[in-house]
């Protein structure tokens, strides 16, 4: 009955044998984050454990800050900036046993632990010295950001980033090594954005200047799009990765989408089939792109965002007013993948979902186009956002194994801007050992056969990942 | 292996532990219910117990006849009004064994062990035995309505009213207390239906009447509406309810729902956009008014009812003839709440989905909008009507529990018009003890905070709902 | 810890005696498969293990083919037709470690033990001498389709035949009785499919040919079917099916349907529109036929079929190409039935769903159509295609049992056109048990009632079918 001990997740002898003989001991790849860059160039140190874990300038934990609002915690504390580092702590401090069966109370307490080797649970009789200590520890050196990745022994780090982002400080940590590598990867969101044609026509420009040539047409668009494209994979770039609504694969013919483009920069607004017609081009477009360099591609489908327009208008997005969307996307997604692959074009390919409803959809969706070139080449992937937790990740973990092949997964990946997330694989790796572990108690799989098992736990947690991005 | 002990449910000792400590002796508040205010007022003697089980006139239990039909028992058993008690009670009998699995068999046994004191099964073998134990108690005076509801520790029960109700029978209550405190709800689905226009004129009418004023157009609507809502809050009506397919919050001009309004006046059938329109505006102007009285609004949606027209037309609506819907909900729903939150008219709400994939979309929505004023404001509502049972409460309770805080929610109801379904808030508090208790034993909660956890179990059955309705 | 051992699934004690006292022993009642009459009259004998799992002429295991795929086995090997049996085999050996926690990890071994007596686990290590043992074997009198039909005490099987079919291996079958009966079932997804006007012509001409008579009308149609369905249900047929993405219902009037019939036989391709309109009309002709007859009605529903458009064109459908949709159902499934409930001609109904969000929308949509003459009238199927594994058993049997009556289930079918698939009956009953079994140990039913709840297995496994087909 201990709490966030060594054998924490591990329901069963045989889950503690797998976790601590095969999974506990693989190098984190971190393909997919949102780790800020310059931070990390910077080797950024914190002011204290509010600015780490709940407001770091305009950003902040979305996560924590949903729960505190639900707990009746007011604005001001959160994004509000009247409020003291400590006011704000003792907040969240009063808030966290509220937490409870939220992955929100195991990521605190798994990081307090991880990380500050603090074992004693937050709440508002510890508040002060948990802070303290905290606060103490990251003034020195080895709570300095590069140290904090160092700590969990990861290996690779892919961002997020812009197709207008000079990756000046991807540049300056290849010049600067720390024994992680971080590599870029590509988010051209933004140069699909064309609902704000204002908003976009300024983009455009960023996105001009640093290909060094003018976007006057769709073709200029995806001729920059490409030159970017190349300077990303000159600096290791090997994903891409899109949020979407839902997918996109409306029929077009070339000159609607010049059109279309064209008129988006006289500032015309484009209606909703325009813009299906748009972001079908673009998105198929922009897959060929991957194809031909040998990336993979990531789809993260299924949020609704911004739903609370009076506090987006006040501290803008990403903070914590999203939710999960019910969009169909069956129809759709099988039209954008058959496409590519009738065309030869077909990258590999990650597909996320937001809506647990959609795994047996997603799974099914991208096991009809693996064609036996790539093990595992197009993956279902890991529980995400809402659904990076728990009983998130044991849906996904039995709809990929019903429906597919466990085996060849990519595993796990924190998709946060944290630098000490990283528990988070910890996490997933205990529950995926307790699963398999369970099967194995249960007879469901064959004891016999645990030398291969524990190889299959490896695999998915360090060597499928290595094999498959070939970083 | 005993059946219905007294740890029933209970798998673990601390879940047997909490159960026992923190959440048997908890009275009940009720806060959604179909119970009739004539039966309570008048302090209904039951004839039978096939009269308070399975047919009371027009109505009766559609989930037993549900059942029924399904195991082959013809229809003049259940609503052919020419079988005697008996006969109808041995059909049920029958039927009991065949239900196993299925919540009717754990209510079943439930309801005669805590009402009657028996604890055998129901079976065609006891049948007569405990048709006469029970008709031979309900013919006392401690088994007459009241003394069934006060038998259960029931603090607080709302009923379900309609606008025109002159709730004559909750001022008889008032005038004759018998210690449960009984309020009415707000239910404005007729004054929402203008798709029967023959059928809506005539409620206008009754409304009118109740009003004290003639409806003829739709501002009169909001107004008597308003007199209404103000003579509820005098009667200590604190929450309101509507049952909807989806929701619907298309944009409007006030002007188009004034002539909607005049045109379903003069007869005609509005199409459906009409009908989106009416009803979008129609659902904010409600949602106005309950914010405006700080009530808390309750929205039921994803019923696709009345779908066998033949039954329909012979014996009315609730009566077995319902089912699940398949509606997407997210982007409608969001747009409603959003403006309500923009112009500061945002009650506190609770929204119930009866498609258990609807789940996670209800719940982030519902977490979108809280602004930490009160603590859970905004609340995703415990399993509903088909989903009012284990395996639905179980998806509820980690849909909310991984999403958002378990540790505030306003916990169970039973929405049932039965004098004797209290048994289901003990059937919920199980479960809910049940849960926890296995994440103590299996070290996802620490052991040690036992006290708090017990605190939360109490704050779940009981605290949380007194405090968050202030009745 | 063993492995596919006697009480392989069955995790408690009560799990184990409900199956070996009262589900190992039933018959088995195939109702619904896919075996090829002329194999069974033929008695075919197999090549090898590969022809019988793997590649058999222009079929061949697409559960396998999608596997191997995933797991980077070249096409060459599937459908390519230029490798051996050997090294098509070994290549699936070198796949099956890799499937741990799909169903076919546990098929492959349940076929292997209960078929050829080989209790080895395939991979590389073994594959060369599995593969001599099997073969060895089927190439005895014993391993002939008949016998393998037979070793598992099958009684009844239904093959699913198109109504132009002569249905003569099914004469052969019953001139030359092997001990099971063989029965053909009604499939007219081709008499529907109005999509491709000189297909579809191609095949009006095959269907007259078969009924005597020109078709060149609707009602023609019609009339030809009704010939047809007399022949099939002289030859024993008692069951159709209708494999559909989702309901139709739209309105129609029999004048458009003409039209639409005409304008097809013109070479007109319907637009979406018509072809709904046809569709509703269609399957709504189709449902009286059967109500007329007393046949029982199956609709699978929820596939999205031949995603990968290149490789259809290589090697037609069914190859591992489909996928689970996502298509709104209960809208137009209820107007549907309801249309058939209220003209009397509803009949005894099996619906079946391949996404399993749709379990409780299929579920209650049966139950609200229940009319008290046969128990168990409309009936939810056994997980289906992609969910026919434990997950999706468990789940199915879930809905079933919470908003229906598991006691009334008709149980376990193949679906497949595998001769020696029977083991799937063995791994559901064992599920059916250990889901049974769990009940009665954690008290949630009574360990007093085990004789009716074997018997309750019993019915389940064989008798409800049984008693609700009446071949």
């Amino acid at each position: 009955m201990a709490f966030i001990d060594k054998d924490f997740m591990l329901q069963s002898r045989t889950a503690q044998k797998l976790y601590h003989e095969h999974a506990e001991g693989m190098p984190i790849i971190d393909y997919h984050c949102h780790l800020v860059p310059k931070q990390i160039a910077e080797n950024i140190q914190f002011r204290d454990i509010t600015q780490l874990w709940l407001v770091d300038g305009h950003y902040g934990d979305h996560y924590k800050w949903r729960a505190m609002r639900a707990n009746g915690v007011s604005e001001e504390y959160l994004t509000g900036g009247t409020r003291s580092s400590w006011e704000t702590f003792e907040k969240w401090a009063a808030t966290v046993p509220y937490t409870m069966r939220n992955p929100l109370y195991h990521w605190t307490h798994l990081e307090l632990s991880r990380v500050f080797g603090i074992d004693k649970l937050l709440c508002p009789a510890t508040a002060r010295e948990i802070f303290e200590e905290c606060n103490a520890l990251l003034a020195t050196e080895q709570f300095r950001g590069q140290a904090l990745i160092r700590r969990f022994n990861v290996e690779v780090v892919c961002t997020t980033d812009d197709p207008a982002d000079d990756l000046r400080y991807h540049k300056m940590i290849l010049e600067h090594p720390f024994g992680t590598r971080v590599i870029p990867a590509w988010r051209p969101d933004k140069a699909m954005a064309i609902e704000d044609p204002k908003a976009y026509k300024a983009y455009l420009a960023q996105l001009g200047e640093a290909a060094g040539m003018e976007i006057n047409s769709y073709s200029d668009l995806i001729d920059a799009l490409q030159k970017r494209h190349d300077f990303f994979e000159s600096m290791g770039c090997r994903l891409s990765d899109h949020g979407l609504e839902t997918f996109y694969s409306a029929p077009y013919k070339q000159l609607e989408i010049d059109l279309i483009f064209k008129s988006v920069l006289l500032g015309k607004t484009p209606d909703a089939v325009a813009l299906d017609k748009f972001r079908s081009a673009f998105l198929h477009d922009m897959a060929v792109m991957d194809a031909n360099s040998g990336w993979t591609q990531q789809f993260h489908v299924g949020a609704i965002r911004n739903n609370n327009s009076r506090m987006f208008r006040l501290i803008g997005p990403d903070t914590g007013y999203d939710a999960i969307h019910d969009l169909p996307t069956a129809a759709a997604g099988h039209r954008f993948f058959d496409r590519l692959e009738a065309e030869g074009s077909l990258a590999k390919t990650i597909l996320y979902c937001l809506n647990p409803k959609d795994n047996e959809v997603m799974m099914t969706m991208a096991y009809t186009f693996n064609d036996g070139t790539v093990p595992g080449k197009m993956q279902f992937g890991s529980g995400w956002w809402f659904l990076d937790q728990e009983d998130g990740m044991r849906k996904q973990m039995n709809a990929l194994s019903t429906l597919g092949l466990l085996s060849r997964f990519v595993g796990m990946l924190t998709d946060s801007r944290s630098f000490i997330s990283y528990p988070r694989h910890e996490y997933f790796r205990r529950i995926l050992c307790d699963v398999i572990g369970k099967d194995v108690e249960e007879g469901k799989l064959p004891a016999s056969e645990l030398d291969f098992i524990g190889g299959m736990i490896e695999d998915i947690c360090y060597f499928n990942a290595k094999n498959y991005f070939k970083f």
